[in-house]
């Protein structure tokens, strides 16, 4: 087993633990909660009821994993009972994330300090989001996808693999504010929406386009445009944006930025070619 | 009494506690808290010193209530030493939000998380404001207002009950950056603010208007105006907003719209003629 | 000694602490932290390895200092050993606050709740950074600089002393994203940004000049300049900004604004017309 236990820890007998867990101080573990081997948690983290926490991952300091629902009903506040959430292997939460239960969220996952993410998550692998960034929940997020600090992403949201989201970005939902209809965004694969951006609801954001920093956008983006303002209009194609010192194309970024994507070694080019149909299906290309 | 208490929790003996009263791990209550009839307190919780929690609430976990007012004067530290809080019936304050103390809160009061709410602030019934909400203090919130997330209400600002304001909205009161004058926003009763607007210093936005999201308001608004863009310019009259598949007004938005509202069950029209002069001057429509 | 320890702390015997100190409940201080004569820590808070704290200075609830860096490297994660963190004299951490260490900060230093500054952040004396304000790290901070809340400080950025930065204002870096290219803002000294601004990567904001609230600002801004809009475009002079009620200049605010400033008592003129050419490099005027 080898299990250490910091001060004033609270586990559960219930709680089923691997070997190498390091559990620090004045942390709760709830009944039914399931952890790998060689997690580590730091001090003053709660890890709920009917949360399962994968090998070799990380769990920051004050963290909520597994966080029940709690609200209004008939007038008066009650809570769900029936709790799950599924954290994959080698995920790293930093301090403070609030993961609430009913959730599914896959390898390779890290946040950001502080970052809340409500129930009915899809979560691929290899995920990043950032600090205090805000995901409403019922939302399906790709693989490899990056959000960056303060992310707004609203429910119905659908976020496919490898794209880019940068601080301050909204992502609406509500068509005629208030209602209760939840017309998500779709943000396709390879797309870009820098820093700032407001997605109005129910818009397209086709692959390998990008939004410029500050954009309202209030028309479904074609693909390869770069569109700009408020509200955003047609820019330039991104295939025409080129590298000052290269002089080579900068988009799309796939055949140039590499960093902890699946074909950092390889490059983009290469790595696709020799995916199988299965793989291709896997990360979302067909 | 039936008091449960959990492990770790220090309780001063001199505060006051109801009958059904539920504290979880690790929390602290300090010296004359009043918590009423089944109250629940998650674990991690903070309970400071001249808080009053009214029946029937839920506090979540790692809570801060009744924080206390910490500043520099004469160029050292101090403290603010008489503290009042008083927290309403039945509400629902998420885990991870800070509330001052010296502010007054209604009943079915609902928070998301990491909310913090700063002193002086007057806050009515059934008001709910979202996840990492930013309520600076010296302000006044009327009934059935909503807040979204990530909204940042600067001091000085007049929220009328029954208007929303959506995602990363912000009341802004500095006129002249920066200088000690502040000049908050008023926004008038049933108006709608859009995800990501900034409203200038001093700005009345009036009644059933709409902010579209991501305006920047500079100049007043009025009765049933939209306005949209940066500078925001007048856009259309609400009232022509037609529902595409009904066919029929989609604003004002109370003739349609019943979730959580007081009129929930009967429709604002009967609801509204039903009322005594008592009862509309505390729903604020005299 | 007179050494105050609430209940369930726990302190390390190799942590060094001065005279007059007061730690209170479920408090963790870790091996060889250093912390000065009269300093403050309120419950829940988490002193880290390699932290030193001043004298004279408080620390509110929930609070993480020192945090250390975790990380992915080749495909696991892990953590850095090494750690400092120096925080000076008379500093006021508000609730919530996350510090990573390999940072210095100055005297009179002061944070709203749940700040983040991660690490390599070099920030001088009487800095004061809002609520939910997001220091990426990597960055330079003036003495005297203000930020308020939720303002986002990308890796890079440099912010000179006596810059006032307002609410959801976001330096970015990254001039084609996604890249591992990391060109930052520079604010210079006496520069305003207003509320919701968004600065693009290595643009220069001169001295003196005025970021409107909402404004995208794509090209450098010229000292005196005022400039509004997305993109943002110049408006006018600052200096014939003229103060309603008095006729006067509003700016350059120096001449107008003391609260707080080292020049409060006698006015910008005098007290730097007193001022040695060494006070002068200290405070960044030469």
């Amino acid at each position: 087993m080898n299990l250490k236990i910091g001060q004033n820890s609270i586990i559960s007998s219930k709680a089923k633990i691997g070997n190498n867990v390091h559990i620090d101080n004045n942390c709760i573990v709830e009944d039914s909660v399931v952890i790998g081997d060689n997690v580590y948690i730091e001090s003053n983290s709660y890890i709920r009821q009917g949360t399962e926490i994968s090998n070799d991952s990380f769990i920051g300091s004050n963290c909520i994993i597994g966080e029940h629902q709690v609200f209004y009903s008939n007038g008066s506040i009650q809570r769900k009972d029936k709790n799950s959430l599924i954290i994959g292997k080698k995920c790293l939460i930093r301090s403070g994330t609030i993961i609430y239960s009913n959730s599914m969220i896959g390898n390779f996952f890290q946040t950001g300090h502080n970052v809340t993410i409500r129930e009915n998550a899809q979560i691929g692998d290899n995920v990043s989001i950032g600090t205090l960034s805000d995901i409403q929940g019922d939302c399906n997020i790709g693989h490899y996808v990056r959000l960056h600090s303060n992310v707004h992403i609203g429910k119905a949201s659908v976020i496919e693999g490898f794209s880019w989201i940068y601080p301050y970005v909204c992502l609406t939902n509500d068509p005629t504010p208030p209602s209760e209809v939840e017309l998500g965004v779709h943000v396709h694969k390879f797309a870009i929406i820098a820093t700032g951006s407001i997605i109005l609801p129910g818009i397209d954001i086709a692959e390998d386009s990008l939004i410029a920093a500050g954009a309202v956008v209030t028309k479904d983006v074609r693909q390869y445009d770069v569109v700009a303002g408020n509200p955003a209009k047609y820019l330039t194609d991104i295939r025409a944006i080129i590298n000052r010192e290269s002089g080579t194309a900068n988009y799309p970024w796939r055949y140039r930025f590499n960093r902890m994507m699946p074909w950092s070694e390889e490059g983009f080019k290469k790595w696709y070619s020799g995916l199988s149909e299965v793989e291709k299906e896997h990360y979302g290309f067909i």
